[in-house]
């Protein structure tokens, strides 16, 4: 995949936005290989994402540094928060998992396809389980356990101590962006804090349905005849995060909850690995607590 | 569609069940048409489903009379819950509607066309609008509107006699069925109690997400990908009752509230009109909170 | 819905087109309600849809002579092909159908329902049956039945007598777009020719899967897990006109035949009433034996 | 898993079947954990598919022998064609790849994971790519690729050496199933009789549409808007052997043959893992060129 360049653009709605937008872009040389917007005129609110290549066919290159000098005034005049990205370099990706696997598995296998365009320089678990798999991918892997603890209040300090080794390892490492892939700890708003909207989870239920631990439990209880996962930016507050991506599928009253772990496990695998790549392919644009996805 | 009876039974699991109903009906010379069983492992129960003809190929008529003694005697030996019931006469459907119509519209030309094999001898609403469509399928129309009222007393015993007159009309016209057909007012427990597992609403979002009121302005405030609609019996508790049939329909963020309601009409008349059908095919068996649709 | 303009664009793809098409808007002082590109990369080709408001909030409208005079010097100018079209007057539709009336009974419902921007100013039908309903609706009628015949050629005459007498009334009528809503006759080439891109079919199968007659029978003979409908421009081959839309269904080796039938009714009415949707609303744009379907 | 045995049946249909069967089944002690059975009417014909505990929770163990030679009996007086599978030893699966990995990735996933019940004691590719992911995985890997020729002649007799090759793996392995999982070499009709009913195949499309080489290229070409997989059993004719299961995607003029590529894996991997499962379960009946796959 040849190097581009992708400006996301979110301000309010007003006319010309587009006209100005390509206008600074033809007159700058760009060879546009996508462009989109939308507007929410309940909201008034304009989003814009276009791409183009860095390097012409016809040999010259992309002046990213003169589009950018015009471009950051343009966008003051009208209002505009923007990100300028460019495919490379690759954005870096760590992968947080626990006891279960399928999700990381999946990632790590779309990724050595290449259907991921990034670096996974780190996985990182509370738990062992992972270790081979990222042996066999090759990816250094860090075991970060929360100390045992009796009481809640030391209970605390150690799962701070945990995160701040955490929050070290992905500085080091230099990462963009944290894949909760069935990571079964609660992170606290202060690590947070430190990725906003450059953290993803998924989780295992059609949110805002069945919110918190064990929805498959909760959705077998309440006779649902679909179940379905979720990927989602994480926030501060539990599960509650603006939604990239969900997906269903039908169960029967034969199905008891084992069957809907087994079948849940697809629908994580698919949620997830799109709004993945989607992030890692700058397509997502969060506002108030949704997304706007690009297609 | 020649007549038939279905058997449907649920009890304690135990082995010998199949073989027991399966020999009784054999040894009266029923001609089965389906049969189908499930075990719900988790609880120790058995449901089981079967249609068998009533006319034989050979000229004779099943005795359903001499086969339902029999039965009797077998099912409390095995402490069943069970209902018998044939093809013929045909259960009889009353349809409830507000002022949107589509649900009712899919379901009246579903039954000119042959899908419900049922009798709809009466159309109910708290508006005028379906007067028209009722005429034109031939079907009696009564407008019971709850007479206004100043205080939240008066209002609901005006509600009462309102419901009160129409569970008059039920009696008169011997409805074994009440849809409700995006009919927007609550029935009281009262009027409930009098159709236990024989009143079906649709619910315009994914139960149990967006409960109550404007589903879909909530479903458009939490950014969901997917909308759905939810068919289930009525209980008492408001939006609460078995889950029937759920499907779902994928939105982007290009999509409006108004396009989430025209969107979800389609979802609204596909999973009402597949309960109402399975319904009046004595598909369904309710346990719990919980349906068994056998298919 | 206020009215609008839409402009559909195809053409080569070059440097700079959404800049000179957004620029000439804006300084026309257009307010973009939606506007949409695509780029074909293979083929070079360039696709754009635009829509914006001709009421403007200040009180003044859209000066749309004058931006087509403009616009038609820079549509030379870059060699597009492009279509000009306003939302009122409101497109005229003719529905055709024979004995199986479910979509057509479908159009008339969404129509009613305000779902279809629309006149219908006509129903044609080689059979009877659906006169009741287009007097309910309101909609002019007219029977058109292929006078019998005993040789083929003496056949032929008389479905190109009845052509003749359909194009009259379309014309008479105004017509803009034919839904063939399961017409059950093969319309001659002809009589495509006088609507290019402006006969909408429906095929009840996943096509190109099962062409030609009984498709139902066909898949059922195939033993397939899905069946399907498809919605299509009709064209001079049968069947194999530009795609616009296609949904399918789950099936299991319990359905026979008539099952696939009714099952297939719901897919039936869905993707024939999408692709009527987006043709009126401008949406669709051919190109080779495919289409582009803004959303 | 505890053991149990499954009993498939397919037979003329008469009346008395169930009762016969589950009455010999019940006077045996059989603790019956699933039971489904099915008629084509159309056909005359009935398949039952009945699964029971080995070891029973009183500490006795079901008498399989004496079960298997009361049954023949009754299965001969009632013209069935029957087979009778236990748990236990697991079936034996080879899989089959060439470059493409993204199926036998995930079943060797599955099967880590413990979703199938079976051994996989060997891998056979005419690529080395997967020999890695084989040594990863513990799995016996063996690369059999067909000898350069330079005429035809010369190539049908390589090929037929290296099936013959491939067929002593599978008879020194005990294989029970071979899984064709994006396998790109065509098996001569005397490989497929060696195991009726006992290959199964990923075709990249939703067959019957795009039989042959290229399928999403033929889609992309056709302008469809959903394209699909198939899991099928092989038999002599190409791409048409009894369909297990299918599953499409929606896409759309923005999807490129890439794009189809990628979302097609996603399709390939969960057809066919449901296919290999139900099959190991013992879920499948094949009768004329379809399955019945009961759940």
């Amino acid at each position: 995949m040849k190097d581009s360049a992708v400006l996301l653009i979110d301000c309010p709605d007003q006319k010309g936005l587009v006209a100005r937008v390509s206008t600074l872009l033809y007159n700058q040389g760009a060879n546009i290989l996508h462009a989109d917007q939308h507007q929410d005129h309940e909201l008034g609110l304009f989003f814009m994402r276009v791409e183009w290549a860095l390097a012409n066919g016809d040999g010259h290159s992309f002046d990213l540094v003169s589009f950018k000098s015009a471009f950051t005034a343009l966008a003051a005049d009208l209002h505009m928060n923007w990100q300028l990205r460019t495919r490379s370099p690759k954005p870096r990706v760590a992968l947080f998992c626990s006891q279960y696997l399928h999700c990381i598995a999946d990632l790590l296998e779309r990724h050595r396809m290449g259907e991921l365009d990034a670096e996974i320089p780190l996985i990182v678990s509370n738990h062992r389980a992972v270790e081979p798999m990222a042996a066999f991918y090759g990816i250094p892997f860090v075991h970060t356990a929360v100390a045992a603890a009796t009481t809640d209040a030391v209970r605390t300090v150690n799962r701070i101590a945990t995160e701040q080794e955490q929050l070290k390892l992905l500085r080091e490492k230099g990462i963009d962006l944290v894949v909760l892939a069935r990571y079964m700890q609660i992170l606290t708003p202060a690590f947070v804090a430190e990725y906003p909207s450059a953290i993803i989870n998924v989780h295992h239920s059609f949110l805002p349905a069945f919110i918190g631990a064990r929805p498959y439990h909760a959705a077998h209880a309440r006779g649902v005849k679909l179940i379905g996962a979720t990927s989602h930016y994480v926030t501060e507050v539990l599960d509650d995060g603006p939604i990239i991506e969900q997906d269903v599928a039908r169960i029967s009253h034969r199905d008891q909850v084992d069957d809907l772990v087994a079948r849940g496990r697809d629908l994580e695998r698919v949620v997830l690995s799109r709004a993945v790549r989607w992030h890692i392919e700058n397509r997502i644009l969060c506002y108030g607590n949704k997304t706007v996805v690009f297609d």
